[in-house]
């Protein structure tokens, strides 16, 4: 008998043939798909009526910053210079307590939003984890390492990433992962870098790192090594399939090739790129490479919003206007960047981003009798031109259901904002009073 | 005695000195707003608690299609004129039912959505006038007037136009006013807008009509007339203060001086631009020439959504990708767009557009409580970066409230989303029995 049924929804799987099931369930049994079908009869613990339901694979969140939620609209509509030296003084008082809130805060958020899995680097992670863990979320968390020509500050980094990846690499029941999380080429010397692809290379698990954001970040890069960011990292034999690159924005065609070549993972932040104005990934061009491109929110500090189905209508609008070319990235493809590619980003293609028997049960149900979904054409169309994430109705993650009918039952709502809206106020009077 | 008190929220006035009350009710009589401030103690029929919400005026939808949203997600991704060749037929088949329902589903977006009012060109606008009257929200209506070197339908569709504005103009408590609609300067002569400028004078309405859309509209009217769209629109005297201009993406900053000095009001509408892949508006650059742009969806059929807090954030972030300039378009700036700017837009600064004693009491609620929009250290910023329109709570026209605690009291939810499905169904059905 299954533990879960998910019985007579409108079944998207995203499988290799990218079947669609009109009316189909899903049965979960000790935290996996045990089938997905038209007449899956089976009896189960708890049977879910998915009928009105559109049903999914949760979304992957492939690049954010989750503790910074707790700075949510603190600074907007600033240059880039300005807006870090405004975060940075603030982010030097945040406290492990401080990070911890914020991480609980963004998993409540991404599960009343429908994403299932997010890959992270910040600090403080031990605490992250431990959210992530209450939350009942699946998580790939990596420590910042940053040197930024401070030796002892790489040595200190290093030394926490590497401790966090032996201690909580697998847990929650292998819910969490870890990678290693050099900040980027710019911040990070190439000893740096290369001793955290030896020891990634140690302990099996993957580099979350951010490549060619802004164009200043590229003249730097020049102007140090005497290559672009991405011929740099591939001079120093850093790159590989187990780099997950955040925002990969200006490349050049060579760089392209090269990521192609190399098997990096690079992630979409569209929203984060365009409000701090640091330019327009080639999207396009990555996927007609056969590199498959992932999304990611960046953190909520410079989105504001950790919401993957607005992250994905962003992504498929941005492309066609920065290519005034309406076909540039079509609702499928920005629904695979979501969820297969993002499963493939962070290694985890065997487990999660579709519905099929042996994967995970991450899954996630939208309700579409709401007026902003009527009437229902073609339901791809309006999961990324139309739905938000207040539209998910259910969540499981791993076989367990994190929410039903928006009751999210693993946290407590109130506490959560209560106890972060208390932390963050009292993050910017320390602020206030170190002036 | 008010009718209505809203106590104790968070008042968000735009009013001239765009004052914010962190603790403000709003008192409302007769329809119209007779207190504002911080100690208003009226009593009222009905006392609407605010607390630890967000009140603000009403949002206006400065330029969309509203019975088009029947048509919601049946065509993406696809090159602009293709797109049309494939509306056009459908559209072909549209009854006065279709889009009488097509408005109503619009309409129920709308009001949930926090949207108070708009401006819509299409046909068969006494059905729309109809569906508005029954939701309650206020609209300015044109009928769509379209030549296409025929004559025929030149003088049909100014007859229609005309007798629309006769008949319409006015209805329901004055929450519906009329305006003339000739489509564009690609698709009626001189002669029919020059006609359809003498009738606007005539009955004192305003004109809504699309400029400068896309670049083959500009080689268009070029090749025909030797003039861009706006010079050619101002040699033959169309321009002035009543002529409502959505898109204007296309201008040289000599357009864009002639219509600051015509006093011409541009809608931009970022998402169906960003869609269709026609280009991006030069909103700072006319802002920065004391032009008062608002702010449209355009219809469901291009967007694919009304909710007007998405579209504050596209704005938002698309002027800042497209001139690389993180403050290129503030979250303040893009508030006004959708309140104030607006208000003027349509010729109803002194009704609507803010919170003003003596303004019609076009009322919004936001209620903050929600993971997605906490911590709060910004109100501007969490309903320009953060909130959806799904965050609204409760919404008030003209003194009458249409939704509370989001249920809406003016329509009846289930029986339009069943009508518009049918609707829909039979029309898509009625297209492939024609081919």
């Amino acid at each position: 008998m299954a533990d879960v049924l998910v019985k007579d929804g409108h079944v998207i799987t995203m499988d290799s043939q990218r079947r669609i099931l009109e009316r189909g369930s899903v049965a979960i049994e000790g935290g996996k798909i045990t089938a997905v079908g038209k007449d899956v009869e089976e009896r189960a613990d708890t049977v879910i009526d998915a009928r009105g339901k559109v049903v999914l694979p949760g979304l992957i969140n492939a690049h954010t910053h989750l503790s910074m939620t707790l700075l949510r609209g603190v600074v907007d509509d600033m240059p880039l210079m300005e807006w870090l030296e405004t975060i940075w003084p603030i982010e030097k008082n945040l406290t492990a307590q401080d990070c911890y809130l914020g991480a609980l805060l963004g998993c409540l958020e991404m599960i009343k939003s429908g994403t299932t899995c997010f890959a992270d680097q910040y600090f403080f992670m031990e605490d992250v984890a431990r959210a992530v863990e209450e939350a009942g979320l699946r998580a790939v968390l990596s420590r910042g390492i940053i040197e930024l020509d401070d030796p002892k500050r790489r040595e200190t980094t290093i030394t926490e990433g590497e401790r966090f990846v032996k201690t909580c690499h697998g847990m929650a029941n292998g819910r969490i992962l870890t990678m290693f999380g050099p900040h980027a080429a710019y911040t990070c010397s190439p000893e740096c870098l290369m001793r955290v692809k030896e020891l990634a290379k140690k302990y099996t698990v993957g580099v979350h790192t951010h490549i060619a954001e802004t164009q200043e970040e590229v003249d730097k890069i020049i102007k140090k090594y005497g290559k672009r960011p991405v011929e740099h990292l591939d001079s120093i034999n850093f790159l590989g399939p187990e780099v997950l690159a955040a925002h990969c924005i200006w490349l050049t065609e060579r760089e392209i090739a090269v990521i192609q070549k190399q098997g990096v993972k690079p992630v979409h932040n569209p929203v984060s790129n365009m409000k701090t104005a640091s330019g327009v990934a080639p999207v396009p061009e990555m996927l007609a490479a056969g590199i498959p491109v992932s999304l990611g929110t960046d953190g909520a500090a410079s989105n504001n919003s950790l919401d993957m189905f607005s992250e994905m209508k962003f992504a498929a609008l941005l492309s066609k206007a920065h290519k005034l070319d309406p076909i540039a990235l079509p609702a499928q493809v920005v629904l695979e960047m979501a969820t297969i590619n993002g499963a493939i980003a962070l290694g985890l293609q065997d487990k999660i981003g579709s519905l099929e028997v042996g994967k995970k049960a991450d899954i996630v149900m939208v309700d579409m009798k709401k007026p902003h979904l009527a009437p229902l054409h073609n339901v791809i169309s309006h999961l990324v031109y139309s739905a938000v994430g207040g539209d998910v109705d259910t969540v499981v993650v791993d076989g367990k259901v994190l929410m039903r009918e928006r009751g999210v039952l693993t946290l407590d709502e109130v506490k959560v904002l209560e106890e972060t809206q208390k932390a963050a106020d009292d993050l910017l009077a320390r602020r206030e009073a170190a002036k």
